[in-house]
């Protein structure tokens, strides 16, 4: 017989392809992460705001429904109710997408400038792969409506006071501030960018922005030899340069080296001050090694101790003086840098740096990246810094394609999963989440007495003089009690720091057994036999001293 | 010419149909509501769960991919990749669904029994009406592998506790417990259900269901009606009955009867406790209302003062007597009465109720319903009490349709929106949300020193004495400056209490205005020209007093 009819088919118990749970503790951390960045968020004056998860692909913006299905990166479907006409839907993508759409929307009843916060889950249609999800958080604060560099510096002592309220300590995180008009200026300077033919040389701009961006990796021969002929790599392929003459390339060279100047020079002032002087305060007019040509633009005097800011200033101001958009931009740099020292930012937290290329091709005008200096061990072993944890910028036609009308816009944007895989690798997420205390089941027959028994415990402040740190976390066994060793194999898994043990004998005693699993654990696991008996985790204690007991045991 | 070619359509700035954002105190106080849940749920032992946003269609169960476009209630798409084979996902309509995905498909891993809770946004494609929205958050807690009803009885307290954490007084709430095993007693005493055949009659069993169900509207006597023969409505349209004869309709209708006869029975229990002594001590056994034959099963003496459970039993357990498994319903709600008094929870707030129909047809066993019971004005300005907010029960084939075995669970579900707008008439949440002081600006050149103000403002305690108080939340004026009367505006908008004023004349004198939004307003809006001069509501103090007199006027 030709029967093939099936048995019904399972349904396979998988979370979709690139995506994940988070359970117990994931879940905490993350939000305690959030909790305190979004209270440094709200002090700086702005508003939550959550948007829906769902958005027209219309009004998402990037990708239109000029085919049947439309989700190019996005996951979308169509609306089944009106036919042809229906509109198309979509998870949103990220965060500023959705922000356009509500600064266009409810533009006459939202202040202006509007500050916002939003923290969430975004979605984006991609090949998962390993650490690649299809959907992760994103945190985000942006100030749309204020063209003022004063935006732009907020944002960024915003972030770095959000990185300290999490945890993360000073020194060991810079946010770098870099200027989407000053890399135009060099890029001018070096003759790749004419101001009344901005389409010309974009293919050589192209190639000068990613060898820039190489730096790191190829180093300043490399970089220089593709913004001339070209570079061949250790495996013999060859990568065409950008066919840049001696003196254009010296241009963006000199940019590249801008760090390594400033450091030269740095500690060409700290000598020449100790030569000098014990005194640490300094006139920038006079210092001798000012008579590098780079460094003579260097405006007045300024306060101590935080000369690198202006150093850095100085020296892209010389660099661009050539160009108006440049020197603009080096303008905008310098107000941001006093702006935020008048607020205590010196150049260790927040500093003015030229490397700072990422983001420079979207952003219109000052760009922040903020890393993470300290070291972790990489996956072969090997020690790096731990690097970028969040990034933003400058952009100015947010709600132009809405309305029509151009409105700026500055933001920065906190990469959830990394800042908090940064916090576990500095051990200031998740202190050993404790499990609770679980209340045993000798006698199914006494449920009512050990219900009894859990619900103190919870009543009780963990505490009694620090009602804040909470009261007692505690469940009772709602296994199958028979067996008793499958209640302690429990409260291990539950991670649990106290079993209550109550059988019949104790009853009749008025008496419980409190098992301190956390010494017990520490006990069985490195102790001899002589120990292990000398040291009893265990009491017993009249039941009115329950709570009092596990107190103790958990203090 | 037929020259058709239409100028680039702008994208609509607007949010899908039936999607909705939350802008400020909207995310902060629901966010607050939730942390406190959230605390409950923890404190008795359950651990976070978040599950991502999309689910396979075949995993999701309910919807299966055998049409072109499963979304049938829910959203849905196809995977791009993979060709006709590929997965359909869908964002997930509730929490239960992915809870059952992730207990089958962490089986191995979990503890068991497994206590969790979830918080988060579900999605339904459904036609979007007023109120009614296509997003909307859900707060779950289940026990899922535990067999007691020990389980069901742990989720009525925590429900309770969890309601007053949020602010709901006691007394102005109640959770009623009922049992879908009760229910089907009455049923079978009834002779609408058959044990050996349960499918027959199933059609009578609705109608008296949906019956049951309209006893607030229709009265007794309608329900009556409808279990006979049939009904005319006001319009003079028939709705044909359940056919019952009246000796099946008087079981039906002592069902039904059941809350009326306990509270005549409490009735008669207190005068006769009254008439006897003044001790409020109570034998059940002897009273002398007990000769009720409804009553004559009570058991035993009890602790004072609650009777309400114990009489609602012993009514049930009368009514049921014939049927096996309406017995076992009947043991099943006194085990949990007699396990929530031990913890200390009476009737007041956790009440056995037959009237709790709604879901009974879904779950298996207990059932539970969280009720407000204080009164609020409906749309049209008449009195009625605030209704549901929570409900749950015990569902025993979670897990059965990925693995084949039986996982039994039981939990509840909090209706987020609906306790949000009780919180809200009650006036817990949001207590007049304050915006930021705001700096404003006079002088465009001196950006620095509004920016110290604002930064020394934002690092010192509301309250020196209190940390726990938190930071001055304090912003900048980052719009065009220009118009002074604008950054009066903005600040008013922003709800600021106090505004920081410091033009070239306080400058050279080194003191600062501050502004009294609040108790300016409450001037301007009811007082005389003359109150208005003589409490002005500013004061001029010198910059170093800024935060002190900041810090006096919000308090």
């Amino acid at each position: 017989m030709a029967d093939t009819a099936k048995a019904p088919r399972r349904p396979r118990a998988e979370t979709p392809r690139g995506f994940r749970d988070y359970f117990g503790a994931e879940v905490t951390e993350r939000k305690a992460m959030l909790d305190r960045i979004a209270e440094v968020y709200h002090r700086y004056g702005f508003d939550p705001l959550e948007t829906s998860a769902v958005e027209t692909v219309e009004s998402l913006g990037k990708f239109l429904p000029d085919v049947d299905r439309p989700n190019e990166g996005v996951f979308a479907w169509q609306e089944d109710d009106t036919g042809s006409g229906a509109d198309w839907l979509a998870l949103r993508y990220d965060l500023t997408a959705p922000l356009a759409r509500v600064a266009a929307q409810y533009r006459n009843d939202l202040p202006t400038p509007y500050r916002r916060y939003a923290m969430g889950p975004v979605w984006r249609n991609e090949k998962p792969g390993p650490g690649r999800f299809r959907q992760f958080y994103q945190c985000d604060a942006d100030t749309v409506g204020s063209a003022s560099v004063a935006a732009d510096a907020e944002i960024c002592a915003m972030l770095a006071d959000a990185l300290e309220a999490v945890g993360i300590e000073r020194g060991d995180y810079v946010v770098k501030v870099n200027n989407r008009k000053v890399l135009n200026g060099v890029m001018e300077v070096a003759g790749v960018l004419d101001p009344l033919d901005p389409e010309r040389f974009s293919a050589e701009r192209g190639i000068v922005l990613r060898a820039i961006d190489k730096l790191d990796r190829l180093g300043v021969e490399g970089v220089r030899a593709l913004l001339g002929e070209g570079r061949k790599d250790e495996s013999g392929d060859f990568t065409k340069g950008a066919g840049l003459s001696g003196e254009q390339a010296d241009v963006i060279m000199q940019f590249v080296g801008a760090n390594a100047a400033v450091d030269d020079a740095l500690l060409a002032a700290s000598r020449s001050v100790n030569a000098h002087s014990k005194n640490l305060s300094l006139d920038l007019r006079t210092a001798s090694w000012l008579n590098d040509s780079n460094f003579s633009f260097l405006p007045r005097s300024k306060t101590d101790g935080d000369l690198r800011n202006d150093f850095t200033v100085s020296y892209l101001r010389n660099l661009v003086a050539e160009s108006s958009i440049g020197k603009e931009g080096v303008g905008e740099l310098e107000v941001i840098s006093d702006l935020l020292r008048a607020q205590g930012y010196e150049s260790d937290r927040i500093s003015i740096d030229p490397s700072v290329v990422r983001g420079l091709g979207y952003y219109t005008g000052p760009v922040f990246e903020a890393e993470l200096t300290f070291e972790i061990l990489d996956e072969k072993g090997r020690k790096r810094q731990f690097g970028s944890v969040a990034g933003g910028g400058r952009y100015d036609d947010l709600v132009k394609r809405f309305t029509g009308q151009t409105v700026p816009g500055t933001g920065v944007s906190i990469g959830v999963d990394r800042l908090l895989a940064a916090l576990r690798a500095k051990g200031r997420a998740g202190e050993a989440a404790v499990g609770p205390v679980v209340v045993t089941v000798m006698d199914r027959d006494r449920m009512a007495d050990y219900m009894s028994m859990v619900g103190a415990l919870r009543q009780a402040d963990i505490d009694p003089n620090d009602p804040s740190k909470g009261k007692i976390r505690a469940e009772l066994y709602l296994g199958n009690p028979k067996n008793f060793g499958n209640q302690l194999k429990y409260a291990d898994k539950r991670n649990s720091p106290v079993a209550v043990i109550q059988g019949a004998d104790e009853a009749a005693r008025g008496v419980v057994i409190l098992k301190d699993l956390i010494l017990g654990a520490k006990i069985a696991a490195g102790a001899s036999l002589e120990e292990w008996k000398s040291r009893p985790a265990q009491v017993e204690v009249p039941l009115a001293d329950l709570v009092a007991a596990t107190r103790a045991m958990l203090a």
